[in-house]
């Protein structure tokens, strides 16, 4: 499939898109969007998907497709990357909700405030940070005694997860005491051959 | 299987889970769950499944669910409810995706403050009601010369995307404006039997 990511390669979503379609050796077009410059918002972008959001992905027939974590789930079907086992696929779709819902909207929102906007975290809700340690809590105790999310093996649950985890720090969360997270992301980097 | 539900009956999320057993004809065993009442955070809850969080789903073999979406994936596998066409199932994760990020932390989020809290909508903050609109508008659109959001035909992501639209105005959302939403709502609770 000849295959465009409209992403921004600071955004953990849209590398999420690109590890994964480097992993599969899927060749792919990569342009770049300017999020904070309101890129997203224009007219030019919402004709492409009509989410406005990154990352999208466009295919030769023009077939676009939005959502970080059912983008590469369309990119991984029948690979490695997603289980064969039906409750092992779902385990990996609990992990990939819980990034959405529990994790991104903590870790990542606190990161773009602090990297991007360049605001100081103590001008930031507290709210971010109680759950952000929260999710970095469970992840942590998921990852004591296993090296990978499911099955014990690379899965797009680590893609998923590993996308903002790994850059937690620059959103002010501190991961040194969390001694499971920091193995299983040097291991992540490593297979999916993230330069660090 | 069989299958047990931890849930409450309140919640857009678990109700998910229960419409999707009932269109199935999947037996079932409803525990509800007192949210508001902080049960989810108790330790004998936590050890049914460490996220602390409705729904859960617990089969004979002790094995534990959570996540609305990634649960209704797993029950509906092989079903009319997921379709057989990969780019479509892609289309139906990216409306789950799209629902637990972009929809459900606005409108689920005012209708448990102002139902179940008690607060008043002036007291809620704007970007809830803000992106909230958003998220109609965008479903709107979807649905306008369409019955439903993927291959026209009821899929998961109906069933996830009308949890919590049918009842938007119990947290102050007017969907008068929206026609399309408001027929489709009626043809899913159809589809589902839901007592309305």
């Amino acid at each position: 499939m000849a295959l465009t990511i409209h992403g921004d390669l600071r955004s953990g979503n849209c590398l999420k898109v690109k590890w994964t379609a480097e992993k599969l050796k899927l060749p792919y077009r990569w342009v770049e969007v300017d999020v904070v410059g309101g890129a997203t918002r224009r007219p030019e972008f919402i004709s492409v998907h009509p989410a406005g959001q990154v990352p999208v992905v466009v295919f030769e027939d023009g077939r676009a497709l939005a959502q970080s974590n059912a983008i590469i789930f369309y990119l991984a079907e029948g690979s490695k990357l997603i289980p064969t086992n039906a409750f092992e696929r779902a385990r990996m779709l609990e992990w990939m909700f819980w990034e959405q819902y529990s994790h991104e909207p903590y870790i990542a929102v606190a990161r773009f405030q602090m990297a991007y906007l360049g605001r100081a975290r103590e001008t930031l809700e507290p709210k971010l940070f109680e759950r952000g340690e929260a999710a970095l809590r469970r992840l942590e105790q998921a990852l004591k005694g296993s090296d990978y999310l499911v099955e014990n093996r690379l899965t797009l649950a680590d893609i998923a997860l590993v996308a903002y985890t790994r850059v937690a720090h620059e959103g002010g969360f501190d991961l040194d005491p969390h001694r499971g997270i920091r193995a299983w992301i040097g291991r992540v980097e490593t297979d999916l051959a993230i330069a660090v």
